[in-house]
């Protein structure tokens, strides 16, 4: 396959999602830029050391690496992620309900600053690893929400060229893990857990689904977890 | 006419255009919140000055003010209201031209907020003073460009129950001053100047505009000029 010339930004934030979407951004694309946020979330330390260590996998250049501090969102308030007062929900099955850790309206945010980087550096794609089993019930994870941020912009850039790519919107854990290993994606390098940043708590939503992954396959998670 | 028993957030910049759209929403709606952003341009003090004075004027309870601190974005670049490196470009007359002083997507990140906060508050509505040509060649100041954001509202939110309301969008400068003048809003307390936070320099972009919507109407700005 020839990859394609232009230059394209990869949401990464440290964990199996969006290392799988870097890796197959690297497919398709020569050139690529890394994009980490920092959301002052509990683990956020962990993460930026595994976005590090990704970084360096795909010998992505420093100029192309961007860490944004998203502390604003703390202002807004309405999270478990972000409000240390709210106790983030353990996993309690497949469930409609909007879990606790959900920030209004977060990966608008998210996204706008991967589009504003993207006009400045002359991206055209953007590369996130939404998911929606990954987020039951959080509703900027659906594709009808992407469908519609690709029109916004549309209209909202100068150039219009620029549209965001979800290859594994609709993946499941487990074929996400699968894709990994078939690309030599290191996943020993990506951290889930929402709680601790020293061993994985194994029991927070995160933790759950990215054991559930594992087990589908008969594989072992090669990070280490408290039990 | 029977106000809306709902909550609605506007936008104040301290601006005229978000003046009159405050005084618009406040015919509209019995309890209002005002939203200011301070992406740290040049007049950012005097600009959160009128904010309290045009809050102070339409009696809004503090728990209803927000003030957001918007310096992610001056990590993104390339703006001359956020970069003190550029010059802020003259006005040059009406032109398709995107002026220096471009922000890429910035407004998306600005309803974002909004939209975040009005999911916490329980507000359903967010009105903002977009003006087509208060800002020639922006692309996030077209009509167009908050369709698509109201459908991008509508999937990424919990309930899908907000949207933004634009009521001057396609309006002149001297009409948005003459209805602010017929709702009694309070002019003099705004400011419009890019450069300049003691008296207005009355030839950036912004200045210009202002000066020749007054005087369209033979009207005087309430406001101190250098010249």
């Amino acid at each position: 396959m020839t990859k394609s010339d232009e230059l394209a930004i990869v949401l990464v934030s440290g964990g199996m999602d969006s290392l799988t979407v870097a890796a197959i951004a690297n497919e398709q694309y020569k050139k690529l830029a890394f994009l980490h946020l920092n959301y002052h979330q509990k683990t956020n330390k962990k993460e930026r050391e595994c976005f590090d260590k990704i970084a360096d996998f795909f010998k992505i250049p420093s100029e192309r690496r961007k860490i944004v501090d998203m502390s604003f969102l703390n202002q807004i308030g309405g999270s478990s992620l972000t409000d240390q007062s709210i106790e983030v929900s353990k996993y309690a099955g497949d469930s409609d309900i909007i879990p606790s850790s959900y920030v209004p309206f977060r990966n608008t945010h998210i996204i706008a600053l991967a589009v504003s980087w993207a006009e400045v550096i002359g991206a055209t794609k953007i590369y996130i690893g939404a998911n929606e089993e990954d987020s039951p019930g959080y509703p900027d994870c659906r594709e009808s929400y992407y469908i519609a941020y690709n029109e916004l912009i549309k209209q909202g850039t100068k150039e219009g060229n620029i549209s965001i790519s979800t290859p594994i919107i609709k993946m499941t854990k487990s074929a996400i893990i699968q894709r990994a290993k078939e690309l030599n994606a290191p996943l020993e390098l990506t951290w889930s857990c929402y709680e601790r940043s020293d061993r994985a708590c194994g029991v927070c939503d995160s933790c759950a689904l990215r054991l559930r992954g594992f087990k589908e396959l008969n594989l072992e998670d090669p990070i280490q977890y408290i039990s």
